[in-house]
Protein backbone atom coordinates (compact mmCIF):
# COMPACT_ATOMS: atom_id res chain seq x y z
CA UNK A 1 0.00 0.00 0.00
CA UNK A 2 1.93 3.24 -1.19
CA UNK A 3 3.73 1.79 -4.05
CA UNK A 4 0.65 0.95 -5.57
CA UNK A 5 2.43 -2.26 -7.10
CA UNK A 6 1.16 -5.63 -7.86
CA UNK A 7 2.62 -8.19 -6.15
CA UNK A 8 4.22 -9.98 -9.57
CA UNK A 9 5.82 -6.72 -9.66
CA UNK A 10 7.65 -7.30 -6.24
CA UNK A 11 8.01 -10.51 -6.73
CA UNK A 12 10.28 -10.30 -9.61
CA UNK A 13 11.82 -6.83 -8.80
CA UNK A 14 13.14 -9.26 -5.28
CA UNK A 15 13.51 -12.44 -6.96
CA UNK A 16 15.04 -11.28 -10.65
CA UNK A 17 12.45 -13.43 -12.23
CA UNK A 18 9.84 -14.18 -14.70
CA UNK A 19 6.41 -14.19 -12.54
CA UNK A 20 2.48 -15.75 -13.30
CA UNK A 21 -0.92 -15.02 -11.87
CA UNK A 22 -3.71 -17.33 -11.53
CA UNK A 23 -7.16 -16.15 -11.02
CA UNK A 24 -10.77 -16.68 -11.55
CA UNK A 25 -13.92 -17.80 -9.39
CA UNK A 26 -12.13 -20.11 -7.23
CA UNK A 27 -13.08 -20.76 -3.79
CA UNK A 28 -10.95 -23.66 -2.84
CA UNK A 29 -13.31 -25.24 -0.45
CA UNK A 30 -15.14 -26.00 -3.87
CA UNK A 31 -12.23 -27.27 -5.91
CA UNK A 32 -11.45 -29.82 -3.22
CA UNK A 33 -15.07 -30.71 -3.37
CA UNK A 34 -14.47 -31.59 -6.69
CA UNK A 35 -16.64 -28.83 -8.22
CA UNK A 36 -16.01 -28.14 -11.79
CA UNK A 37 -14.04 -24.69 -11.63
CA UNK A 38 -12.15 -22.48 -14.08
CA UNK A 39 -9.43 -20.12 -14.18
CA UNK A 40 -7.05 -18.18 -16.09
CA UNK A 41 -3.17 -18.06 -16.12
CA UNK A 42 -1.42 -15.12 -17.20
CA UNK A 43 2.65 -14.27 -17.86
CA UNK A 44 3.89 -11.30 -20.22
CA UNK A 45 5.70 -15.16 -21.56
CA UNK A 46 2.53 -17.17 -23.57
CA UNK A 47 4.57 -20.12 -23.54
CA UNK A 48 5.24 -19.95 -19.82
CA UNK A 49 1.25 -19.78 -19.56
CA UNK A 50 0.98 -22.65 -21.44
CA UNK A 51 3.32 -25.12 -19.68
CA UNK A 52 1.58 -23.60 -16.17
CA UNK A 53 -2.03 -24.89 -18.19
CA UNK A 54 -0.58 -27.73 -19.34
CA UNK A 55 0.58 -28.96 -15.91
CA UNK A 56 -2.96 -27.75 -13.67
CA UNK A 57 -5.70 -28.40 -16.39
CA UNK A 58 -8.17 -31.55 -15.06
CA UNK A 59 -11.70 -32.71 -15.93
CA UNK A 60 -12.50 -30.28 -13.21
CA UNK A 61 -10.64 -27.34 -13.42
CA UNK A 62 -10.38 -25.67 -17.02
CA UNK A 63 -7.53 -23.05 -17.05
CA UNK A 64 -7.24 -20.80 -19.66
CA UNK A 65 -4.21 -18.89 -20.81
CA UNK A 66 -4.01 -15.25 -20.80
CA UNK A 67 -0.95 -12.73 -21.95
CA UNK A 68 -2.74 -10.37 -19.43
CA UNK A 69 -0.82 -10.25 -16.48
CA UNK A 70 -1.70 -6.43 -15.14
CA UNK A 71 -5.20 -7.43 -15.70
CA UNK A 72 -5.59 -10.59 -13.91
CA UNK A 73 -3.64 -9.52 -10.89
CA UNK A 74 -5.53 -5.83 -10.81
CA UNK A 75 -8.87 -7.73 -10.93
CA UNK A 76 -7.95 -10.01 -8.16
CA UNK A 77 -7.42 -7.56 -6.05
CA UNK A 78 -9.69 -4.60 -6.62
CA UNK A 79 -13.43 -7.05 -6.60
CA UNK A 80 -12.70 -6.87 -2.96
CA UNK A 81 -14.05 -3.49 -2.61
CA UNK A 82 -17.10 -4.24 -4.88
CA UNK A 83 -17.59 -6.89 -2.21
CA UNK A 84 -17.97 -4.14 0.26
CA UNK A 85 -20.51 -2.24 -1.53
CA UNK A 86 -22.34 -5.32 -2.31
CA UNK A 87 -22.27 -6.50 1.66
CA UNK A 88 -23.95 -2.81 2.39
CA UNK A 89 -26.38 -2.61 -0.57
CA UNK A 90 -27.21 -6.39 1.44
CA UNK A 91 -27.10 -5.28 5.15
CA UNK A 92 -29.33 -2.36 3.98
CA UNK A 93 -32.09 -4.90 3.04
CA UNK A 94 -31.32 -4.06 -0.67
CA UNK A 95 -31.95 -7.17 -3.28
CA UNK A 96 -31.34 -8.52 -6.61
CA UNK A 97 -31.34 -5.31 -8.55
CA UNK A 98 -29.23 -3.25 -6.46
CA UNK A 99 -26.56 -6.19 -6.03
CA UNK A 100 -26.38 -6.68 -9.94
CA UNK A 101 -26.22 -3.09 -10.24
CA UNK A 102 -23.28 -2.37 -8.12
CA UNK A 103 -21.24 -5.35 -9.51
CA UNK A 104 -22.46 -4.21 -13.17
CA UNK A 105 -21.41 -0.11 -12.78
CA UNK A 106 -18.21 -1.45 -10.56
CA UNK A 107 -16.82 -3.15 -13.52
CA UNK A 108 -17.00 -0.30 -15.53
CA UNK A 109 -15.17 1.67 -13.16
CA UNK A 110 -12.57 -1.07 -12.99
CA UNK A 111 -12.04 -0.94 -16.44
CA UNK A 112 -11.23 2.22 -16.61
CA UNK A 113 -8.64 1.97 -13.79
CA UNK A 114 -7.52 -1.12 -15.56
CA UNK A 115 -7.33 0.68 -19.13
CA UNK A 116 -4.78 3.17 -17.41
CA UNK A 117 -2.65 0.08 -15.71
CA UNK A 118 -2.42 -1.26 -18.98
CA UNK A 119 -4.89 -4.00 -18.32
CA UNK A 120 -6.76 -5.48 -21.42
CA UNK A 121 -10.64 -5.18 -21.08
CA UNK A 122 -11.18 -8.81 -22.71
CA UNK A 123 -9.59 -9.65 -19.22
CA UNK A 124 -12.24 -7.49 -16.68
CA UNK A 125 -15.31 -9.59 -18.51
CA UNK A 126 -13.64 -12.93 -18.26
CA UNK A 127 -12.93 -15.41 -15.30
CA UNK A 128 -10.53 -13.27 -13.19
CA UNK A 129 -12.81 -10.54 -13.50
CA UNK A 130 -16.64 -10.81 -13.63
CA UNK A 131 -16.33 -14.29 -12.90
CA UNK A 132 -14.70 -13.58 -9.46
CA UNK A 133 -16.72 -10.47 -8.81
CA UNK A 134 -19.61 -13.02 -9.35
CA UNK A 135 -18.40 -15.39 -7.22
CA UNK A 136 -17.24 -13.09 -4.49
CA UNK A 137 -20.16 -11.03 -4.15
CA UNK A 138 -22.80 -13.87 -4.13
CA UNK A 139 -21.22 -16.27 -2.04
CA UNK A 140 -22.27 -16.13 1.55
CA UNK A 141 -18.81 -17.23 2.35
CA UNK A 142 -17.14 -14.00 1.55
CA UNK A 143 -15.27 -12.47 4.32
CA UNK A 144 -15.34 -9.21 1.95
CA UNK A 145 -19.16 -9.14 1.63
CA UNK A 146 -20.08 -9.93 5.07
CA UNK A 147 -17.65 -7.34 6.30
CA UNK A 148 -19.63 -4.96 3.84
CA UNK A 149 -22.99 -6.66 5.70
CA UNK A 150 -21.46 -5.56 8.98
CA UNK A 151 -20.50 -1.49 7.85
CA UNK A 152 -24.08 -1.26 6.59
CA UNK A 153 -25.45 -2.19 10.60
CA UNK A 154 -23.23 0.66 11.72
CA UNK A 155 -20.22 -0.80 13.07
CA UNK A 156 -16.87 1.02 12.61
CA UNK A 157 -14.15 -0.84 10.01
CA UNK A 158 -11.69 -1.50 12.86
CA UNK A 159 -14.96 -3.74 14.58
CA UNK A 160 -15.89 -4.79 11.42
CA UNK A 161 -11.83 -6.60 11.38
CA UNK A 162 -12.32 -7.59 14.77
CA UNK A 163 -15.58 -9.42 14.32
CA UNK A 164 -14.87 -10.96 10.96
CA UNK A 165 -11.47 -12.21 12.74
CA UNK A 166 -9.59 -12.47 9.23
CA UNK A 167 -7.86 -10.01 6.40
CA UNK A 168 -10.76 -8.07 4.85
CA UNK A 169 -8.56 -7.18 2.15
CA UNK A 170 -11.37 -4.71 0.31
CA UNK A 171 -10.34 -2.22 3.06
CA UNK A 172 -6.83 -1.34 2.19
CA UNK A 173 -7.68 -1.79 -1.13
CA UNK A 174 -10.22 0.65 -1.62
CA UNK A 175 -7.29 3.33 0.09
CA UNK A 176 -5.41 2.01 -2.85
CA UNK A 177 -8.36 2.76 -5.69
CA UNK A 178 -8.90 5.92 -4.15
CA UNK A 179 -5.12 6.64 -4.56
CA UNK A 180 -5.04 5.44 -7.76
CA UNK A 181 -8.45 7.73 -8.76
CA UNK A 182 -6.74 10.35 -7.99
CA UNK A 183 -3.53 9.54 -9.73
CA UNK A 184 -5.07 9.24 -13.14
CA UNK A 185 -8.00 11.64 -13.07
CA UNK A 186 -10.36 8.89 -13.01
CA UNK A 187 -14.52 8.89 -11.58
CA UNK A 188 -15.15 5.65 -9.97
CA UNK A 189 -18.40 6.59 -8.12
CA UNK A 190 -18.93 3.37 -6.48
CA UNK A 191 -15.14 2.33 -4.72
CA UNK A 192 -14.88 5.75 -4.07
CA UNK A 193 -18.49 5.74 -2.01
CA UNK A 194 -16.34 2.38 -0.27
CA UNK A 195 -13.67 4.22 0.60
CA UNK A 196 -15.96 7.62 1.92
CA UNK A 197 -17.52 5.03 4.71
CA UNK A 198 -14.15 3.59 5.81
CA UNK A 199 -12.03 6.59 6.03
CA UNK A 200 -14.56 9.44 6.40
CA UNK A 201 -17.60 7.29 8.01
CA UNK A 202 -19.96 8.10 5.26
CA UNK A 203 -22.97 6.34 6.05
CA UNK A 204 -24.13 3.41 3.29
CA UNK A 205 -27.49 4.91 3.67
CA UNK A 206 -26.19 7.95 2.26
CA UNK A 207 -23.94 6.46 -0.59
CA UNK A 208 -27.06 5.21 -1.71
CA UNK A 209 -28.23 8.75 -2.29
CA UNK A 210 -25.11 9.83 -3.54
CA UNK A 211 -24.73 6.94 -6.21
CA UNK A 212 -28.15 7.30 -7.44
CA UNK A 213 -28.56 11.15 -7.38
CA UNK A 214 -26.13 11.66 -10.00
CA UNK A 215 -26.76 13.65 -13.37
CA UNK A 216 -29.04 11.04 -15.80
CA UNK A 217 -26.44 10.15 -18.67
CA UNK A 218 -25.81 7.63 -21.33
CA UNK A 219 -24.80 4.07 -20.29
CA UNK A 220 -21.34 3.57 -22.28
CA UNK A 221 -20.14 6.87 -22.11
CA UNK A 222 -21.02 8.07 -18.53
CA UNK A 223 -21.27 7.41 -14.60
CA UNK B 1 -39.74 -18.26 -32.72
CA UNK B 2 -38.46 -19.26 -36.67
CA UNK B 3 -38.70 -15.61 -37.70
CA UNK B 4 -35.57 -15.00 -35.16
CA UNK B 5 -37.14 -11.71 -35.15
CA UNK B 6 -36.74 -9.60 -32.00
CA UNK B 7 -40.42 -7.96 -30.50
CA UNK B 8 -39.41 -4.32 -31.53
CA UNK B 9 -38.84 -5.54 -34.94
CA UNK B 10 -42.17 -6.85 -35.22
CA UNK B 11 -43.85 -4.00 -33.37
CA UNK B 12 -42.22 -1.58 -36.00
CA UNK B 13 -43.38 -3.69 -39.13
CA UNK B 14 -46.88 -3.95 -37.36
CA UNK B 15 -47.65 -0.07 -36.52
CA UNK B 16 -45.01 1.45 -38.27
CA UNK B 17 -43.79 3.36 -35.62
CA UNK B 18 -40.11 3.42 -33.95
CA UNK B 19 -39.81 1.79 -30.69
CA UNK B 20 -37.87 1.97 -28.10
CA UNK B 21 -36.65 -0.94 -25.41
CA UNK B 22 -35.83 -0.93 -21.71
CA UNK B 23 -33.91 -3.81 -20.02
CA UNK B 24 -31.99 -4.10 -16.59
CA UNK B 25 -31.60 -6.44 -13.53
CA UNK B 26 -35.25 -5.03 -12.89
CA UNK B 27 -37.03 -7.81 -11.12
CA UNK B 28 -40.61 -5.94 -10.55
CA UNK B 29 -41.17 -7.27 -6.83
CA UNK B 30 -38.06 -5.10 -6.01
CA UNK B 31 -38.65 -2.02 -7.60
CA UNK B 32 -42.25 -1.92 -6.08
CA UNK B 33 -40.77 -2.39 -2.45
CA UNK B 34 -38.44 0.70 -3.43
CA UNK B 35 -35.05 -1.16 -3.62
CA UNK B 36 -32.58 0.92 -5.66
CA UNK B 37 -32.41 -0.29 -9.54
CA UNK B 38 -31.22 0.91 -12.77
CA UNK B 39 -32.05 -0.07 -16.20
CA UNK B 40 -31.28 0.64 -19.67
CA UNK B 41 -33.39 2.57 -22.16
CA UNK B 42 -32.51 2.04 -25.96
CA UNK B 43 -33.75 3.24 -29.18
CA UNK B 44 -32.00 4.26 -32.44
CA UNK B 45 -33.52 7.60 -32.03
CA UNK B 46 -31.24 9.09 -28.89
CA UNK B 47 -33.87 11.88 -28.59
CA UNK B 48 -36.79 9.82 -28.24
CA UNK B 49 -34.47 7.69 -25.56
CA UNK B 50 -33.60 10.64 -23.70
CA UNK B 51 -37.22 11.65 -23.65
CA UNK B 52 -37.96 8.21 -21.69
CA UNK B 53 -35.35 9.14 -19.50
CA UNK B 54 -36.74 11.97 -18.54
CA UNK B 55 -40.12 10.24 -17.77
CA UNK B 56 -39.03 7.64 -15.95
CA UNK B 57 -36.05 8.45 -13.84
CA UNK B 58 -36.37 8.28 -9.98
CA UNK B 59 -34.33 8.85 -7.01
CA UNK B 60 -34.56 4.79 -6.47
CA UNK B 61 -34.62 3.83 -10.45
CA UNK B 62 -31.81 5.22 -12.65
CA UNK B 63 -32.27 5.00 -15.85
CA UNK B 64 -29.12 5.14 -18.65
CA UNK B 65 -29.62 5.77 -21.95
CA UNK B 66 -28.63 3.36 -25.06
CA UNK B 67 -29.28 3.55 -28.88
CA UNK B 68 -28.34 -0.38 -28.87
CA UNK B 69 -31.75 -1.47 -29.27
CA UNK B 70 -30.71 -4.45 -30.92
CA UNK B 71 -27.98 -5.55 -28.20
CA UNK B 72 -30.49 -4.49 -25.54
CA UNK B 73 -33.05 -6.80 -26.75
CA UNK B 74 -31.13 -9.43 -27.83
CA UNK B 75 -29.91 -10.23 -24.04
CA UNK B 76 -32.88 -9.66 -22.44
CA UNK B 77 -33.68 -12.82 -24.44
CA UNK B 78 -30.43 -14.48 -24.26
CA UNK B 79 -30.21 -14.49 -20.45
CA UNK B 80 -32.43 -16.90 -20.19
CA UNK B 81 -31.02 -20.20 -21.67
CA UNK B 82 -28.10 -18.85 -19.26
CA UNK B 83 -30.12 -18.83 -16.30
CA UNK B 84 -31.36 -22.85 -17.23
CA UNK B 85 -27.73 -23.51 -17.81
CA UNK B 86 -27.07 -21.99 -13.69
CA UNK B 87 -29.93 -23.62 -12.61
CA UNK B 88 -28.89 -27.64 -13.69
CA UNK B 89 -25.87 -26.49 -12.27
CA UNK B 90 -27.53 -25.64 -8.86
CA UNK B 91 -29.25 -28.91 -9.21
CA UNK B 92 -26.31 -30.72 -9.52
CA UNK B 93 -25.47 -29.33 -6.42
CA UNK B 94 -22.58 -27.38 -7.99
CA UNK B 95 -21.23 -23.85 -6.71
CA UNK B 96 -20.27 -20.37 -6.86
CA UNK B 97 -17.20 -21.19 -8.88
CA UNK B 98 -19.62 -23.51 -11.50
CA UNK B 99 -22.13 -20.99 -11.54
CA UNK B 100 -20.04 -18.26 -12.36
CA UNK B 101 -17.65 -19.41 -14.93
CA UNK B 102 -21.22 -20.47 -16.80
CA UNK B 103 -22.49 -16.93 -17.01
CA UNK B 104 -18.73 -15.57 -17.15
CA UNK B 105 -18.51 -17.92 -20.50
CA UNK B 106 -22.11 -17.70 -21.08
CA UNK B 107 -21.54 -13.95 -21.52
CA UNK B 108 -18.49 -14.93 -24.54
CA UNK B 109 -20.88 -16.71 -26.12
CA UNK B 110 -23.56 -13.81 -26.31
CA UNK B 111 -21.25 -11.37 -27.38
CA UNK B 112 -20.50 -13.60 -30.13
CA UNK B 113 -24.22 -13.76 -31.68
CA UNK B 114 -24.49 -10.47 -30.27
CA UNK B 115 -22.20 -9.13 -33.03
CA UNK B 116 -23.04 -10.71 -35.74
CA UNK B 117 -26.72 -9.45 -35.04
CA UNK B 118 -25.18 -5.92 -35.37
CA UNK B 119 -25.34 -5.16 -31.43
CA UNK B 120 -23.02 -3.23 -29.51
CA UNK B 121 -20.21 -5.27 -26.97
CA UNK B 122 -20.51 -2.88 -24.30
CA UNK B 123 -24.24 -3.91 -24.11
CA UNK B 124 -23.21 -7.29 -23.46
CA UNK B 125 -21.46 -5.96 -20.54
CA UNK B 126 -23.77 -3.31 -19.14
CA UNK B 127 -26.96 -3.33 -17.36
CA UNK B 128 -29.07 -5.13 -20.11
CA UNK B 129 -26.59 -7.93 -20.69
CA UNK B 130 -24.29 -8.66 -17.68
CA UNK B 131 -26.67 -6.90 -14.87
CA UNK B 132 -29.42 -8.47 -15.76
CA UNK B 133 -27.82 -12.18 -16.29
CA UNK B 134 -26.54 -11.87 -12.26
CA UNK B 135 -29.66 -10.68 -11.59
CA UNK B 136 -31.57 -13.69 -13.31
CA UNK B 137 -29.01 -16.33 -12.29
CA UNK B 138 -28.09 -15.69 -8.50
CA UNK B 139 -32.41 -15.04 -7.65
CA UNK B 140 -33.82 -17.57 -6.30
CA UNK B 141 -37.18 -16.52 -7.66
CA UNK B 142 -36.06 -16.86 -11.31
CA UNK B 143 -38.52 -19.75 -13.08
CA UNK B 144 -35.71 -20.43 -15.39
CA UNK B 145 -33.17 -21.35 -12.63
CA UNK B 146 -35.72 -22.96 -11.18
CA UNK B 147 -36.56 -25.14 -14.17
CA UNK B 148 -33.02 -25.82 -14.98
CA UNK B 149 -32.65 -27.12 -11.42
CA UNK B 150 -35.71 -29.83 -12.11
CA UNK B 151 -34.33 -30.78 -15.47
CA UNK B 152 -30.78 -31.31 -13.43
CA UNK B 153 -33.30 -33.23 -11.01
CA UNK B 154 -34.12 -35.61 -14.42
CA UNK B 155 -37.60 -33.76 -15.24
CA UNK B 156 -38.63 -33.61 -18.82
CA UNK B 157 -38.86 -30.06 -20.04
CA UNK B 158 -42.54 -30.36 -20.78
CA UNK B 159 -42.43 -32.12 -16.75
CA UNK B 160 -40.73 -28.69 -15.76
CA UNK B 161 -42.79 -26.38 -17.69
CA UNK B 162 -45.91 -27.91 -15.90
CA UNK B 163 -44.41 -27.86 -12.36
CA UNK B 164 -43.14 -24.39 -13.17
CA UNK B 165 -46.68 -23.28 -13.56
CA UNK B 166 -45.76 -20.25 -15.87
CA UNK B 167 -43.51 -19.95 -19.39
CA UNK B 168 -39.96 -20.61 -18.84
CA UNK B 169 -39.05 -18.23 -21.97
CA UNK B 170 -35.37 -20.09 -21.81
CA UNK B 171 -36.73 -23.09 -23.42
CA UNK B 172 -37.83 -21.53 -27.10
CA UNK B 173 -34.96 -19.12 -26.78
CA UNK B 174 -32.37 -22.26 -26.50
CA UNK B 175 -34.05 -23.25 -29.64
CA UNK B 176 -33.49 -19.92 -31.09
CA UNK B 177 -29.99 -19.16 -29.92
CA UNK B 178 -29.48 -23.18 -31.31
CA UNK B 179 -30.92 -21.97 -35.01
CA UNK B 180 -28.74 -18.54 -34.90
CA UNK B 181 -25.41 -20.49 -33.88
CA UNK B 182 -26.11 -22.78 -37.33
CA UNK B 183 -27.35 -19.96 -39.50
CA UNK B 184 -24.30 -17.87 -38.27
CA UNK B 185 -21.61 -20.88 -38.55
CA UNK B 186 -20.57 -19.99 -34.28
CA UNK B 187 -19.63 -22.23 -31.60
CA UNK B 188 -22.01 -21.69 -28.49
CA UNK B 189 -20.76 -24.19 -26.19
CA UNK B 190 -23.01 -23.59 -22.98
CA UNK B 191 -26.01 -22.57 -25.00
CA UNK B 192 -25.70 -25.74 -27.15
CA UNK B 193 -25.38 -27.92 -24.23
CA UNK B 194 -28.87 -26.52 -22.78
CA UNK B 195 -30.19 -27.35 -26.64
CA UNK B 196 -29.33 -30.74 -26.20
CA UNK B 197 -30.58 -31.30 -22.95
CA UNK B 198 -34.32 -30.40 -24.18
CA UNK B 199 -34.29 -31.47 -27.70
CA UNK B 200 -32.36 -34.37 -27.36
CA UNK B 201 -32.67 -35.47 -23.51
CA UNK B 202 -28.60 -35.21 -22.92
CA UNK B 203 -28.12 -35.70 -19.52
CA UNK B 204 -26.82 -32.11 -17.15
CA UNK B 205 -24.05 -34.99 -16.11
CA UNK B 206 -23.20 -35.16 -19.47
CA UNK B 207 -22.47 -31.83 -20.66
CA UNK B 208 -20.26 -30.89 -17.86
CA UNK B 209 -18.13 -33.46 -19.09
CA UNK B 210 -18.37 -32.22 -22.76
CA UNK B 211 -17.93 -28.41 -21.48
CA UNK B 212 -14.79 -29.64 -19.08
CA UNK B 213 -13.63 -31.89 -21.65
CA UNK B 214 -12.90 -29.30 -24.96
CA UNK B 215 -9.38 -28.56 -25.69
CA UNK B 216 -7.01 -25.93 -23.78
CA UNK B 217 -7.52 -22.71 -25.25
CA UNK B 218 -6.69 -18.99 -24.54
CA UNK B 219 -9.14 -16.86 -22.55
CA UNK B 220 -9.58 -14.25 -25.36
CA UNK B 221 -9.47 -15.95 -28.53
CA UNK B 222 -10.90 -19.34 -28.01
CA UNK B 223 -13.68 -21.45 -26.19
Amino acid sequence: LGTLKRPSEIIAEETGTSVAALSGPNHAEEIARDMPSATVVACTDEAVARRLQAALISDLFRVYTSTDIVGVEFCGAAKNPIALAVGMSDGLGFGDNTRATLITRSLVELGRVGAQLGGNTATFVGLAGIGDVIATCTSRHSRNRLAGELLAKGESPAQVEAKVGQVVEGIPTAYALHDMAAAFGIDLPVTENVYQVLAEGKSPAECVRSLMGREPTHEVSGD
